[in-house]
């Protein structure tokens, strides 16, 4: 299928590919002369849910591939329970599209599912960009009970995006502001929208973090075989997925570059998106295997 | 005193200012155009001991004045073995030069006077990178004594700058041929050099790390009061100063971004020198109040 002229996911069209009996939805725009950007989507998170002023920035010097997985939006099937199925519905995904090699922007669990195509299949990423997620091992991933996160998910005047303003954002008036302007944009898509997660889509991802979150005999080995250059970024105040898990993934990652925001809680790159899209370009832009930029 | 035409640290001739009965050694060339960049120095460092491949491209956007601290090089007086007299000489000189504000690069036991600097006297500071150091309070600094480090010290072989490239950089054969192009830059000045710091000038620099790491009540708490934008880099490898210490400075300084390079020890600055002024440059460049760039 061939990117669309519309470069911004506020009006890229939804696209679906059939592969293996699945029907993936997808959104694909940009400028079609670079490696493309498949871009791996956070805990309930649909098309919808990918900042336009993330996305659209980074479209204007290479293709941006948004993908939901199996069960999420409008791809069909279920929620798988582990983060190895999703990655098995990305990598199908990614075959189906005849990709042999793409960038990947994986966020929270996105990054989880990076990691492991990462580590099985690493010929098919040439960069990747891992924000706010945690290694195989990490510790307090996704503990929606913690006061910290509950107090705000079960405050009835926190109803669909508004929820995202305070669990994505740090609790100062700064990254509050800053989190009513990302809710803002991502309302400015009006047409053929993804239907929201429901409670089913949220306790299958949750089972995968909890089975994420497992520590193995030898804690964060499986980083050290992961060669793919990394830029790892997180909001130094996520209190989702902890900055912690980001500095295991930047000490066992043997070719990762760590950058931390001040201020930020879990959605760091919405909200400094001139930021965050300067450095992923300029991380892209890196000729070398290095992934320093 | 105005800047020399030679913006290069190989060439620069050495300045000497005197204030309050002390005479200074310091080195300043590069473009007039920007605020100036104070650059303080590490353990046993003398001017000597700054990267042309670091001091030079920022001098292409400012001034760069290098600064011998009281006892070290041709400064005279004797080494303080606390880190707030140390800042009291380096204010001294700045106040010598009759500069009202500048930007500080401080990297290791500069790093610290700078903090000092930014907590007692934030009017002169504008913005702040901080390398390969720690806040006060913090954990396993320069402790030479260390088998990881004492083997290098120790070793006959090692003899001057040679053991910097044990040292400063990780065990690895790509960090180590970094190292070595770092040692061969160092030594492309020929002229005008500055006497090696002795084992007077170490011991008291030790002290005042003895004396930095000692935890007072409210430990890292005099970091929420500085809002001096600031820059955090660290080596993920340091041995000298292990990077947990960045973690606690972009935890607990409340407008601070952070960056750890991969593969990299104390010196990672010298060991991508052209990531690191690129960075520096568009740090330096934020107009804003933020540290984010």
């Amino acid at each position: 299928m061939p990117s669309t002229k519309t470069a911004s996911n506020t009006t890229a069209p939804t696209q679906f590919l059939q592969v293996n009996g699945h029907s993936y939805a997808y959104r694909r725009f940009g400028n079609r002369s670079g490696l493309p950007l498949l871009c791996l989507q956070h805990f309930t998170g649909t098309l919808d849910n990918w900042d336009p002023a993330v996305s659209d920035p980074l479209a204007s010097g290479r293709e941006v591939i948004l993908f939901d997985n199996a069960g999420i939006g409008r791809s069909s099937g279920v929620v798988p329970e582990t983060v190895a199925e999703m990655a098995a519905h990305a990598m199908a995904f990614v075959d189906g599209l005849g990709l042999s090699k793409c960038d990947v922007l994986g966020f929270s669990l996105g990054g989880m599912i990076a990691q492991h195509i990462a580590q099985i299949r690493p010929s098919i990423i040439r960069r990747m960009i891992l924000v706010g997620t945690a290694p195989r091992g990490g510790e307090d991933i996704m503990h929606l009970e913690k006061p910290s996160l509950a107090k705000h998910l079960q405050d009835p005047k926190n109803r669909g995006y508004a929820v995202l303003q305070k669990i994505f954002f740090a609790p100062t008036a700064t990254s509050q502001a800053a989190g009513e302007a990302f809710i803002a944009r991502l309302m400015q898509r009006t047409e053929d929208r993804e239907p929201p997660s429901g409670p089913n889509v949220a306790a299958a991802q949750i089972a995968a973090f909890r089975d994420w979150e497992r520590v193995g005999g030898d804690r964060f080995g499986d980083l050290k075989g992961i060669s793919v250059p990394t830029l790892v970024v997180q909001g130094v105040r996520d209190e989702m997925i902890p900055v912690r898990n980001s500095y295991w993934l930047a000490e066992n990652l043997p070719n990762a570059i760590l950058l931390v925001y001040p201020d930020a809680g879990h959605g760091s790159l919405f909200q400094y998106p001139e930021s965050f899209t300067r450095h992923v370009t300029a991380f892209l832009s890196g000729a070398s295997d290095s992934a320093v930029f």
